[in-house]
This record gives C-alpha cells, sequence and structure tokens, in this order.
C-alpha cells in the first residue's frame, strides 16, 4: 500500500528520520493562518484514509505550519459562499436537504481522523479557533503550547457548531459547566485553563518543544505492537458511547482474533530479555 | 407571548436593565434559607417553562435570595408529611405506584430547567445543599463563591436520591470516584474542591461579585445570535447522551433549518464591519 | 447468610472491630508483590458475591498487603501458558471461541466488584500495575499514597486490554486525551497527575494513613442506611450508561419501593434528635 | 380523583353499565367524518391524562361516532391554515423552531394515550385515515370491521408522517416491507390485509359487533388485578424499546414493589375457590 | 467436556441414537403436568449451562414428558409461599431488595436458555401455560401441536410477567396488537392463531410427530458447522436488540476470527463433491 | 448531477419511459444466474451512490436478469478465493483486522442500498439464494414471482451470515421462531411462505407481471412529493432501530425543514382540485 506518494498541497507529510514508523503531518497554509477552505477538508480525509490503511504507519502527529496558528478555522469568506450558494434553490426543504447532506460530507472529513486505524496527536500552538477545535476532538491525544489562544468559535458566527465539537467535547471532557460556558460564549481560553479542565493533557513552553516531545510520544507508541495499539484505540473510542457490560461484551470478541498474535510471546521474551521487541506491520 | 406577568410567590424574576434579554431569577424563602416545599417545585417548572416559550429572554441567572443560602434543600417537615400520607393506602403495590407517580411529577419540575430553550447559569452561595445540587446538575453553568458549602444530603435521610443528581452528576463530573464519594457519604464540601473536580467552573470572592460576573455571562451570551445558542444546548445535550455518530447525524439534521438563518449573515456582516451584530427574538 | 466463614487463600478478610458493618480485604500473595494468578480472580469473585450477599457487611476497603505493591499486575509466567495453551487447538475459530469464553470468565470476577451491593474502596500503593488498574476501575471509590507507582500496562505485552480498563476508565476519568495517553504508551504515572485528572479522589502520606483514612469513609458510610447507600451505588452505576430521562425513570421505579423504608423516618428523627440513627441490615 | 366529570366537547365518555371499571371513548365531531381539528388534540390529551389518573377506570375503548368512519384524519382546512401561519415569520430557522414546538405538543397529544396507564383499544370502522393510524398505533389492542379503510395518507400531503405513525408503525407489525409499501405509496387497505400483516388481531363483521367485543376484551382485563395489568402494559411497552437483558433488569425492579400486593393472594386465593376475584382501585 | 453425566432429577436428557450431536430434554414432573417447583428451575440453569460447554451438543430439542402437558406452568402453591415467606421482614424496602434478587436469579435460569450457545428447539403440546410461554421465548425455534393450549397467564395471578415473556414477547412476534391482548387478558389461544402470529413456526397432528420433526431439524441443523451455527444464534440475537450500523460492526469483528476456519474450505470442498462434511466439536 | 451515464458492466439501468423519474436496475450477469463477484459489489456501490444523489430519481425497482435467478449468490470461486488469500498472512491477528476491514467494506455496499435516499423495491424470481437475501433486506419493499426460490445460505458454506442478513432479518419480519430456523437451517423456502411470514409484500403469477407491478407500485411513489417520500423512508429506518420517544424528537426536528416546502400547498390544492400534482426534483 506503501507505494502511492504522500502528496498533498495543503498538508505537509514527513516520515520522521529517527522514530521509524511515525508520521508528521503538518497543515500547511501558513499566509492564511493555516485556514481551512473547502478542497482541504477532502485532501484531510483522503490523507487520513492513506495513512489509516498504510501499514508502515502506526503513529501520527498533526500540526500546525508556521508560527501563528495551528489553524484559524474556517475561511470566514469561504463558508460565506456556502451559504449563499444555497440561496439558489427556492423551496426550503430542497435546501435543507442540500444543507444536510453537505454537513454530513464535512462531519465525515473529521471523522477520518477518529476513524484512521493509528494514533493521532494534535500539537497545537498560537490560533486554534473553531475548526480547530472540531477537528482536535476527533484525534486520540490534545497537547498545546502556553502562548496557544483556543476558541469554540461557531456561535459568533450565528450558528451551532455542526461538524463535531459540540458531540465530542462532552466526551472528552468530563467539566460538563466548562464545556457549556465556552461553547455558548465563544470566549478565547489559554492553556493553562485547557490543562487544567483536561482539554489537553500536556502545555509545552514552545512549538519546538512541543513538537519535539508530541513525536517522542508517538515515537513510544510506534514501539510498541501495533495489534495491542490500534485495538486500545478501537475499544476506548467504542467504549465510551456504550454501556459498560456491552463494551465488555465487543471488547473479548475483538481480542478473540486478537490475541492470537504472536506479538504477545514476542513482547513477553523482550520483557524476560531486557530488550525492544520488534513487531510486524499491520 | 410576553404579556404574561413574570408574578410568582417563591421566584423573583428581574429583567437585568443594562442586560438586554437577561433575566435574573431569585429563590425566594429567604426566612426558610430558601429551603424548598412542594408548591415551590410546581411554580419552577412554570416559571421555567414560561420562560423557555417567552422569546424576549435569551440567557437566565438563577441564584437564592439572602445572605445565607442559595437553598438548604427541601424542607424537611413538608418531607416527612408527604412520607407518612402514604402510609394512608393499605397495599405496598398501590403507594409503590402513588410514590411513583409522585417521583416522575417531582423530576420533571427539575427537569423543566434542562428543558428550557435559553441557558441557565446557576450561582450559588452560602448553604447550598441536597435539593440544590439537584436543581444545579440541571442548568447549564455553575459558578459559585468561595463561601459555599455543598453536600449531596440525601442518604442522610434514608433514602438514594430520586429526583435528578444522582443521574445528571456523573456526566457533568468526570471524576466518578469523588462523585461516588461525595453521594455515598453526604459529607460537605466547598468551593475550591468543586472547582477542582469541575462541578463549577468559577469561584468567586462575594456573592456580588459572583452575582455580576454571572450576569455579564449570560449578557455575553445574549449578544450572540439566539439560533446560535439555543441550537448549542439542545446539540451538547443530546450529544451527551447518544453515540458520537448518532450525535453528529442528529446535528446535521438539526441545522438543516437552522443555517438558513439570517443570523448567520448578520454575524459575519457585523464580524467584517468590527460591530456588534442584532438578532430577532426566537 | 453469614454462617460461611470468610476463608480465602489469597485475600485476608477482616470485620474493622471500632467499625461496624466495615470490612477490610487484603490482597494477599506478598512475596509475589500481590501478583494474580488464575485460582485469584475466581477467588476475588466468590468473595465479592458473599460480601454482596452478607446483609451485615455495608461498607468495603480493598488494599494490598505488605509494604510492596497494590498488586503489580497478572502473573506474567502464568499469562503466558494461558497463551500457549490455546495452541493446542488447530483451528483458529476454534482457539477464538475458546479465548472469548475465557476473556468473559476473567471480565465477569472483576465485574464482581462492581456488582457487589456494597461500596468498595480501593486503597492502593506502591507498585499498581496493569491488573491494578482494570480492578480498581471496577470499584466506587479510589485513594493511592504518593508513593504509588500505577500503570495500564497491557500495550507492553502486546495486546490491547480486555478485562475492563479500557471500557471503564473513559467513564471514571473525565480527560479523554489523558486517558488515551496512558493506555497507548503504558506509561507510569504517579499520585500527583492521578489526582489531577480525577483516577482517585485522595491522596495521603503513607499506606498507614491511606488505610486509616479509607477505613473511616467506609465507617461513614456504613452508618448510613443501606437502603440509601445501595441504591446510590446502583443508581450511579446505571445513570452512568443511560440517557437522562432513562435514567431518571429508572430511578422513580426503583425508589417505588425504596423510599417505603422505615430508614427514612429513623434517620429524620435521628436527625432532629441530633444522635445518630441505627438501620436493619439489609 | 373521580369528582371532576368527563366534559369534553369533541369526546362522549361513558362508564359501561354492565361492565364495571370500563370506559367507551368516542370520537364525535359525526358531521365531519371526525376529522380532527386542533382544540380536539389538547381535549384528546386532557381526556386521556383525566382517565390515566382516574383511579376507577381499568381499560378503555376507543371509537367513532357515527356510521361512516373511526376519523378521517386531520381537517385538511385546519392543517393548511397551519402550515399558511407559518410564513409570517421571515426567518426560516425561526420557522423552523416554532414547528418544531408545534409537533412536539401534537406528538404529545397523541402519546397521552401511550402513556396512559389503563389499557386502550381501538375499535375501527369505515374511514380511518392519516391520523387515525397516528393514533391507533398509540394504543395497545387494534380491531375493526371488515369494511373499515385503512390509508397512511400523509405523504398524499407533501409531507413525511410525523406525529407517531412512522415512529411506531415498524414495531407493532413485524413486516417492514408492507409497513414501508403502505407508508410510501399512501395506498388504501382493507381489513383482512390488516388482519394478515397484524396490524390489527381481529375482524368484525359490523360496527356494533365490533364495539360490543371490544367491550367485552376491555371487561375481561378489567377483571384483573389492576396491579397486573399496568404493570403489563409498561412492561411491554418498555420492552419493545429496550435491549432484552436491560429490559429484565427494570422488570425486576418494578416487580419489588408491585408483587408486593394483596392481589396475588386474592387471585391466587380465588382461583383455588373458582370465584372472581375483586381488587381495590389503582 | 463431556465427562460428567447428564443426572437431573427433573429432566430426562437423551443423545439422540440416529442423529448425530442433537440431544432431546424433556421436562419430567408427569404426575403434576410438568408445572415448575423452585428447584426446577436452577437444574435447568446447570443443564443448559453444561449443554452449552459440552461440544459433543450442537442442536437441542426440549419438550414435555407425558401426554398431557409441555408445562402447565409454575406450581401455584409454591409460588404462594415464594410470596409470604417474604412477609416475614418488616421493612417496605428490604422486603423489595429480596424480592428483586429472587426475581433476577429466577430470570438468570431462563436466560440460560438464551445464553446457550447451542440452538434450541421448544416442541410444546398440551398444556403450555404461563412459564411454558417465558421459557419458551428464550428459545431459538418454536414448534407445536395442533391441540396445545397456550396461556400468557400470569395476570391471572396478580401480576406482571417477570422473567421474560413480557421482555421477548415482543421481539419474537411482529404483531404488537396480538401480543398486548393476549398478555393483559390472559386469555387461551390455540395452535392456529400461534402459526398465523408468528409465535410458533410450525404446527404438527401429534406430539410423536412433532417431536420425530423437530428432531430432524436439530438434525439437520447439527450437520452443519458449529462455527457457523453457534455464530448465527449469537448474531440474530445480538442484531435484534441493537441498530443495524452497530449489529454490523459487531458481525464484522465477531467474524475477524471465526471465519479463520477450516470449516469453510471443508464445506465448500463438500459442496463440489456432493457429500456431506464433517466438522471438528467446538 | 444527471450528467454522468448509467454506465455498469454487470448493471443495465433504464430509466422508464411511461413512467416518469422511475429507474428499473437489473443485475446483468445472465450466463452465471447473476451470481455476485467482487467487481459487482463495488458498481453495486457506486450505482446507488448515484442514484441517490440524481435528482432525477425518484423510486428504483432492482431485479435480475435472465429467466432463472434474481441472482445465485456468491460466486463460489471467486469467495474461496478470497479466504485462500488470507493464508498469506502469517499472524492471525493481522489476518483478523485484514479480513474485518473487508467484510466492513462488503457491509457498505449493500448498506449502499439502504443508504440510498429514494425507495427501493425489489423483485425477485428463481434462484434468490444467500447474498440475495442479504441484498434484499436493505431495500424498501421486496415483492416475489410464485416460483421464486430463497435460501439464507451461509451456514451451508461454514460461515455465520456476516453482510446483513442476520441483521437486518430479525427487523424486516417479525417472526422470530422463522428467522431462526431458516438462518440456522439454509432450507429453501418459497413464495407462499414468505408472503405469510411478512418477507414478501406480494406474490405474483409470472416475472413479467412482477416487474410491471413493482415498476407500477415504484410510479406511485415516484408521483408523490419527493419531500415527504425520502423523509417517510429515513424516518422509518430510524425509527427501526431507536426508542419511540427518541424516534419522535429526530421526526420533529427533521420535519422543522421539510414541511416548510411548497409540496404542501401543491398537494393540498391539487387534492381539492381533482389532479395529480407535480413536485421540483430533490
Amino acid at each position: 500500500m506503501a507505494s502511492k506518494p504522500y502528496s498533498y498541497k495543503y498538508f505537509s507529510v514527513h516520515f520522521v528520520e529517527s522514530l521509524k514508523y511515525v508520521v508528521h503531518v503538518e497543515i500547511n497554509r501558513v499566509g492564511k493562518l493555516n485556514a481551512f477552505i473547502e478542497p482541504m477538508w477532502f485532501e484531510m480525509r483522503e490523507l487520513f484514509n492513506q495513512l489509516s490503511s498504510d501499514s508502515s504507519v502506526r503513529a501520527i502527529v498533526i500540526s500546525g505550519a508556521g508560527d501563528k496558528a495551528f489553524t484559524a478555522g474556517l475561511d470566514v469568506k469561504a463558508a460565506s459562499k456556502a451559504v449563499s450558494s444555497q440561496q439558489g434553490n427556492a423551496d426550503t426543504a430542497r435546501r435543507g436537504a442540500y444543507i444536510r447532506r453537505y454537513i454530513h460530507r464535512f462531519q465525515d472529513c473529521i471523522s477520518a481522523i477518529e476513524r484512521c486505524e493509528k494514533p493521532v496527536i494534535a500539537a497545537m500552538h498560537g490560533h486554534s479557533l473553531g475548526f480547530a477545535i472540531d477537528l482536535s476532538t476527533a484525534v486520540d491525544v490534545r497537547v498545546c503550547t502556553k502562548d496557544v489562544r483556543f476558541s469554540v468559535k461557531e456561535v459568533d458566527i450565528g450558528m451551532a457548531a455542526d461538524i463535531g465539537v459540540l458531540n465530542r467535547l462532552p466526551k472528552v471532557v468530563g467539566n460538563f459547566s466548562w464545556v457549556k460556558e465556552v461553547s455558548l460564549s465563544a470566549r478565547l481560553f489559554g492553556a493553562e485553563e485547557a490543562l487544567r479542565v483536561g482539554f489537553v493533557s500536556a502545555v509545552h513552553e514552545s512549538k519546538s518543544e512541543m513538537i519535539e516531545s508530541a513525536l517522542q510520544l508517538a515515537g513510544l507508541i510506534a514501539q510498541k505492537s501495533p495489534v495491542a495499539v490500534q485495538g486500545t484505540k478501537e475499544l476506548l473510542n467504542w467504549s465510551r458511547d456504550h454501556p459498560t457490560q456491552e463494551a465488555l461484551r465487543y471488547t473479548a470478541v475483538w481480542n478473540s482474533a486478537a490475541v492470537q498474535t504472536a506479538d504477545i510471546s514476542a513482547a513477553l521474551l523482550s520483557g524476560l530479555q531486557k530488550r525492544t521487541p520488534t513487531f510486524e506491520n499491520l
């Protein structure tokens, strides 16, 4: 599968030299604070689908190119145009159907990150607004720099967010009072607050330090058995959404195939021999 | 709808002069530490139903009148009487049916706050016991003073809480060890602990400072598009209770009508012109 | 029911002298850092089933014997043997069915703690690895010493955890970024971090101080009405897994029998008389 | 509770002389084929709420007055007016919110029949179109005459049905091909077909024979313990909507109060003595 | 596993000579119309647990010994005693807890049939009342003789059924009007009606013919791959209780191990060679 | 959207001359009894995606080309090859992951029919085995000829069906005894039985008569408002999988946009004027 090159217009993709199986993705539309326009969503979906099925990839870091922003969110002008294009259709119900399908497609581009079978770490700095929050709730681990500026921005443009943040934020942060407050007010919040409420799990002094640390974490995960790692991502996401007894059952069925892997004896043996095991791709 | 006056015996209702669309509700039974008796529940339900459908209301703050208490909880004497009234019926199953319907009705009075389509902020000080916690888990944002005294009090009167706290607390605070501990022991806890575990999202020095801050937050929210704000409340509550994929779908259907609003272009235009937009009532 | 003695090979069971109705369970395989082997699971299930139905028990503390560990997790040698025993069967699907049933049985041993109708407090010190986390997510309250060393260890042996931690951890800790990070990396974390993210609700200076404090909490809970306490445990667990409206309904049905208890008037009367009430066993 | 008279404009309410506890409700707007206009919904809700809480009522039959119709559905003119009234509001999102609340209120009027704690039998003849199907899927037992003319009519007026039929029909008839066919085509179907697919459970020669038979069934049910009957209705409805294991659990909790009734020993004793037992009201 | 003999007091267990892997279970308390008393439930649970894990068993038929009854239901005298034993406990809530646990245990005895990994066919004749219906809704296939007499009997003894029929009947018969009618009225119904509504899938002239036919069906199933058969039972039961998309996902995970079986190539090869394949036990 | 031609290798696509908006799809691999090979699945997905988004399509009939078969199911030789290709990978867990993804992809090809926003009618004749049943449970309406031969064939090739039949059949046929019987035994069943249990909703004398009747039904549906028709399909499918109260809520939100259509007044006006309305495409 690795034959197809990672060639994208708005995303740089680096296989990290020193960290086997780790991929560093950069959102790259620097001149515009990495603001998202429609072709970027579809590229992002295609990219994460490719990463998901590329067996040489085991862990992914996503960050924003340049000094100023992870992403400043959706490009306002583009967004306005989408809204106005719908005015062409005279019938409200037909416009509604058009919009519904449009939102589903957009949601699906972000869900591609959640569906990606490999863990994804978002490393966020500077402007991390609107779409940045939608995107980052779909990854697995969130870290940031101390100068980050977060905002759940959608109410400020007259709409309830509809591409993921309202659906995932209550499940990634266990402080519903805070979730409501920032979602209803669109106010800015910073790194310290994000750490305190559990939106990020680490804060770093600078972008370079953050990227280095995120890559190291990715590298650590990439050393583990991919059977173990990909199963862990899937089972945590599934369990978040299901009653405990049902999640236990799904887990047992999942592992009925997965624990037949040779990785377990490889890992146990390496443990006894105090060396790092190697595992086949998955 | 605004024609009917807000005239309630146990609740003061103020439209805040300087903050358009903001309503300040005070629990007002000061002599009894704002302890709740049965007629107060039904008043509370009627009040929040009225607020929900009054299109001139966009954000609500609820607090307790007087210096001493948000509310000291249910009035013990009243509660005892309800218990003993059930002894009249000889048959256990029939008493059980009576009790079940009674609890449903009582739960419904609190759920009226959750159902209210406008955001509700609870500003709590002093005694905030038992029923205070039940009520406050049904609002959207919780803040308190540093002298507040919280307790999930029900086990101390020989019963498992049945009007909301056990059902909502695990979903508003992401620390199940703490939720269990305070619910099983009925011990007091204060502002600092409440902030640390995420039960409240802010702590204030004094009641007046807290009220002012809560009203300002309400005022900020009231400036936003009501289409955006009410959608955000609904979608966050729905998403809390549903698997992510289902919540995404509900969200897309919801917004198929909502993003056809003129508020979006109004908001975008105001953003470009750096002025505060105005929005029609909803 | 109390007639059968609490006689177990790997668990010490003490009825605490000074704290009526409180039972202290110690994991007792000290020479092996309390590491779990297969017979211990089944003993643990039997023990918690017995505690659940022993009406003289109202609250339980579980800790690890010795200075070094709550439990160092599964005994690696034993685990390897179980893996290799499955190689006997030639057909992958049949091995899969064997494994699935095996996991279900193992899960059930841990779920016995969650099903136990009395509250359970885990007091953890020293090595608290792998299985320790699985076990502790099934209890009600988690506390630890400041020297504790936690790790969600399973990925390090080449497998996704399948006996509970991935299913319960996202529901006991409201910081999904952190949950993912520690589950995917298997890195160690300590008391301070565990407190900050809400995995434990208290940290203590020493093991003896922790045990004393946990027993006092158990003693406090054991003084309350067992109707109230057991209902509270059940309703919190149920509510965690169900939409709010459904949880409210279940709660009303539950209490249609439970609030017919004499414990309520006993508790109210004692409250008025400022004395500690006594309650019948349940 | 029985003090308030059953005085409704569009519904006749008879306590059946010879059948204790049985109430016969007739939809009564004969001149208009019992077509529903808005005030009728609200009356219907009020009526079924009253029946639900009137302890002298144990079983209910609902039919249509006159020779021609159970009900010909919604009054088309009235429906048109509701549609056009929404044109007053300029903003699509605001019209949408208005419509959503309107549908919820309308749905609630029909759900009142499902929520009614006493069994309801719909006896349908002649025109039974549109709203007739919505209404009848919310009752417990459906019977009809051989000359009945059914139609899921909504698509013929340009809309997907939104007050219950699409939500309940797939759960009351286990033939999804047929459910889809009649819902998508709005075609008429008759008694024989309704019986074959399981939409009705009996077909009668004439209206009078049907009414007599429905009343006899209601009378038979009314002779049983109301604890048993009301529990059966609730548990069947709950189980339809929940996984089996969850439904079993809810059932056990429900009966923990209900089987403490004296009705059981009364019923057993009467059984031994071969006489009809009598039971207290509920 | 086959080492332990099938020795039960109230159940005869025959391995059918001519039909490999088929077990015929007979309820055997002929003198009492096979009416169930408490020890029979526990025997039944133990029996089906044993059958589930006995790899030499692939399909099971359950019927009633003697000419007169599948089972006449619960033994009334025994049931009365259980009710009265609860009167010993003075406190309603404590009696309620006792009853709840009792019902759970009883439910679990019936659920053992559903949990049994091998298909179970109920062949019913004569009196098949009350408990007979509870039991039979937990099996996979239901057949009967033309002289069978069915009744959902529980309301006749003053209680809502609580051991399965109300929870499973709406999911095994797609005619909710009929389900409600027979459950609320406790009226008798016969073979023809049972066939028409889909409660049974075949009706036979005589008991011997029915048994023969049921054994032949069991024999046919027992010839298939047990990996295929047991998976089919599990996946149908799971799908009944879950949304389609979730059921599809569970199915894919299940088969990720199961289709690695050698049974598939064995079956395909046998198909080409027009001979009956043989499959290893499971 | 209609610009792209419907050009498929294994499917003929006809816009029916006399029936506006109706599309007739034929499975066309006549020489092989329309047996499915892998490229056909992907074509089928692409085709139904295209039909779903082609606004000139309002109703679809799918049938099999030739005299002998709707489809004889999966091509056995192709299926064997897929199985054996997996033997290349040495590790069971990695093979399992490969298989799981493969099944998901295959399931998705069938789900494309369910997701298609336009109603789909399956008209089945002759051999309709295995895959035929999987496919047909994903359509909306099923009809057949009297000579049809159905079989849920998968257990005969050593596997539990995993692409839809086990997940959807219990929800389209309300006779769980029959569903289990035919799924566990793989026995043939014919038209009369299919009609009786509700698997099909009509049986026709000949293929030509069936096709004509199916097209007429499609034509009737295609005359209705597409807003009404597509909403009806969506709401029925959603309601099948959700509790009634939740389905009602989703329905109200859906229609908040949909009933703002001009189709309603068009339909009402046409009704008064006794003429067939015309509706814009959707």
